[in-house]
């Protein structure tokens, strides 16, 4: 991020030195779905029963409110300086995802909570990164990438994916509480070397691994707000995705039972892709400009901060707010997914070079995770 | 292909332009085979009871009808020019395949079936490819291949296994009928994604990925014949293997008891390396002029073949022809075949050279599952 | 290895020509824990039942001993010429850690065997590496290494550790022994292998693959002793450490019982390391020379020794000094840990460079194995 944000920082400031909040929603249409915010709040409250309604319009609300926190927190960070406005990026980057897996979890709803870490995890890595490649590779004939940076990202996904599937993987299930105590050990571990990965691309190696451990990345060229009216906007959105992602999360049932989709499909792609929509289009954008580099490194990146920070922050905070405590076990079907997804990351990366058809194939590859899943929905444990 | 063939066209079509069939059987020790033809067809009529003879005669008269199969395809797909070439190429390139194991879907022999798909991916890319170092390794002292089309065709091959073996990771088998269905979706899904590999390889980047998607690649400099001879050949040629293989597939079970043999064993060694005698001669020989790059494209590109086209096509036919819908459920060791040999093929093509000792550590690889398939087969379905 | 030693063998054989195993044990303290041996061999005695004691001090006492055995291999593999000083270097490499494993072996552990064997693949791959690229890290801002040579390093290590975990992956368990055959023929197999391998890099290609096949792989520059001493050092410190495994093996159980640790956490953990510290401390000081290809080397060179030569010797002298055959079957975390663990090698070494937070990350991803091995021990096979 570092990386690609610095040479032209000072012209882009300067550029947009009169960009504001209501300009910019003005000029942009994903902005717009706003309009859902007011009748999500309103519907909920008048006809709560309409789930299915409630389900598609706070779903569409939320994309417009992670755009704006998003770009929010990157006004503030810019205006902060590298290591500040970078913490803040890896922080809040998932903030949506945070704020709408807690929800969940606060409602005992462990599955969905499960099913959207491992479904933002695949998504990003397949979905983000496959429709980056097809966008862009229907636009340029070939595309290419920063081989190196991509494969040190594609490869801190993977150490992170493993750590995190360990205790399914070792499939020796010995009672509850000793799960948990395993969990929570491993959270603790993940959230040390999250840190210490800040450390190092904050501190130490700014600007060394691209943006492998924040997932921030948006494009610069895009406007940024003035401090106050950003801050303004961080604290508003948040609330209000708060309130949005609890109409949200209590739809969930009575909307899947109406369209046939189990807890498990709606968070791996539902909640994954509506609290990601803000960084997909960021990709989106990076690829049709052909600048690969930046789709890359928001969705491997963001993929690596689910892994080692969102992820064990739910585990931790289960033992405090969820009636019981949330463990690292997912069903079979997920360590597969997360594996695998990590895995074509890898062998994608090592190449350094993209065109159409590659995003098409790794689309098919999310496509057959998401029918599956679709089919066989998993057991609930 | 494209990218191999196109270079030395004219002078090859020059030099070649008197070779006809009869010629070319005359020539190549291989096609002596063609004897055993009429042998099965006469025993199979006159002592059915004789398996194991059946067995061994109907493999031995396979490998000439497939080289000829083989050989008229790349005659008729000259003449037609580079796409519908391309395209007769891609989809009569595993025909042999296709036959037996549709002979073998008409018993009802699904494991046969399935441990012939799995054995035709893992020994395109274990065997094949290992052999065809070895070979090469033998005679010269390292050999280069390019390295970012093995790349890009490996991970394609990743992508289309993890594609294929989707369901049976999730291990959520719940009843046969939603299994059907969900085969039934995912067939449909890779044959598409197949389709739009054609149109990329053939149409929008043709010679961009080599032989990625299509597997012929046959080696150019062998004689190719006049359109008429060819037609007649390749006319001739399936009906002959249709013949042979239904003799072949009968002649299984007796054999494969006499000989202490499973299914899986028969399908996963016998069916896969008969069924491809014609590409495995074509990769060897490729090895051995040093040309390795033409031996990696058949060995992945046919995988990549097997698994977006044959499997899926094989699916979907057994809903009209077979007394049951055949599902995409592998048993755990081929899971792991599978995998393992997709990622060996990621491995080793990411360091574009290799020697003997990287040949003959593949082919253990290779002995080491057909060794523990023979010993311990796995449970029916 | 080869590859690093041939260049200044000359200049290192004359400046260190003086060197003694006297004065090489004043000068590095490594050695001073030799005073462990006495020590072990007398309260072995006089109190046997100190099980904790003694687990301290045997494991204390066989990191010096380890360390002299593996320096005067070194110093024998010198004068005798590569050909023959290879084949010492690979066959002796791993000599304690064969010692250990026999020890258990003889005594009927074989959890504890089997765990030491994947402990040893994937502490080599993750805590010796992991820890190298740390230690060279906090020293050099980014360190380099050779890019190909660890790729096919990784390959090779990828291949073995397929071919050792296969039976277990199957899944398909069908009584003792058809297990117990089936490990026997691929044991002999990948002792072919070995071999083959052998023939390779000391043979055909010597310097090709650099220390890909033999374990060894230590720092030249440290001095080498006369022969005669480094017979005699390495006949005095086989068979102490042989006394020393004795005593460490018999007191695991009470040791394990009072420090709350079970067989596979200390096979895994303890035995390996102890087993390989001199590897490791030669790993580190190449580290912190800026010599990362050393590094690597040791690391994936001895994973790969223990693979394909160091198991499966273990399997065939189980027929003959075991209570019964030890098959070649993992429980199922621990073919995940080597799986991962070869694929984590394969994955960091494509990139052939390193920075200290890929060294902590990797560690990381060691000590969630190790925290989940001690809280979810294996159920007994």
């Amino acid at each position: 991020m570092a990386r690609t944000r610095s040479p032209n920082r000072k012209k882009s400031k300067a550029a947009n030195a009169g960009s504001s909040v209501f300009q910019d929603i003005a000029r942009n249409p994903l902005l717009w779905l706003l309009a859902a915010v007011p009748a999500v709040l309103w519907i909920g409250h008048a006809r709560p029963d309409q789930s299915t309604l409630l389900f598609i319009l706070s779903a569409l609300a939320i994309v417009p409110l992670a755009a704006l926190l998003s770009r929010a927190t990157e006004s503030i960070a810019h205006r902060t300086g590298d290591a500040i406005g970078g913490l803040l990026n890896a922080t809040l980057g998932n903030l949506t995802e945070l704020i709408i897996a807690l929800t969940a979890l606060k409602a005992g709803e462990y599955m969905l909570v499960k099913a959207s870490i491992v479904g933002a995890i695949v998504s990003n890595t397949l979905f983000m990164l496959g429709s980056s490649f097809l966008l862009g590779g229907l636009k340029y004939h070939t595309q290419e990438f920063n081989r190196s940076t991509a494969r040190l990202q594609a490869g801190m996904l993977f150490l992170a994916s493993v750590a995190l599937v360990v205790p399914s993987a070792f499939g020796a299930v010995q009672g509850e509480q000793i799960t948990a105590k395993l969990s929570f050990l491993l959270a603790v571990l993940l959230i040390l070397t999250y840190g210490c990965g800040l450390v190092f691309s904050l501190g130490t190696h700014r600007g060394y691994f691209g943006s492998a451990v924040s997932a921030g990345g948006h494009d610069e060229e895009e406007g940024l707000w003035p401090v106050g009216e950003a801050v303004a906007v961080l604290v508003i959105a948040t609330l209000l995705i708060a309130f949005v992602a609890e109409v949200f999360v209590h739809s969930l049932e009575g909307a899947g039972a109406a369209l046939g989709m189990g807890g498990a499909f709606i968070g791996f792609v539902v909640v994954a892709i509506v609290g990601a929509a803000g960084e997909i289009v960021a990709a989106w954008s990076g690829a049709r400009k052909n600048k690969l580099d930046l789709s890359v490194g928001i969705a491997l990146g963001s993929a690596v901060q689910i892994a080692l920070f969102v992820a064990p922050v739910l585990v931790l905070l289960s033992f405090v707010i969820g009636p019981a405590p949330m463990t690292l076990e997912f069903w079979p079907g997920a360590i597969f997914m997360v594996f695998a997804a990590s895995l074509v990351a890898a062998l994608v990366s090592g190449s350094g070079r993209s065109a159409w058809f590659l995003g098409l194939l790794i689309l098919s590859v999310y496509a057959t995770f998401a029918i599956t899943l679709y089919i066989l929905p998993p057991q609930a444990h």
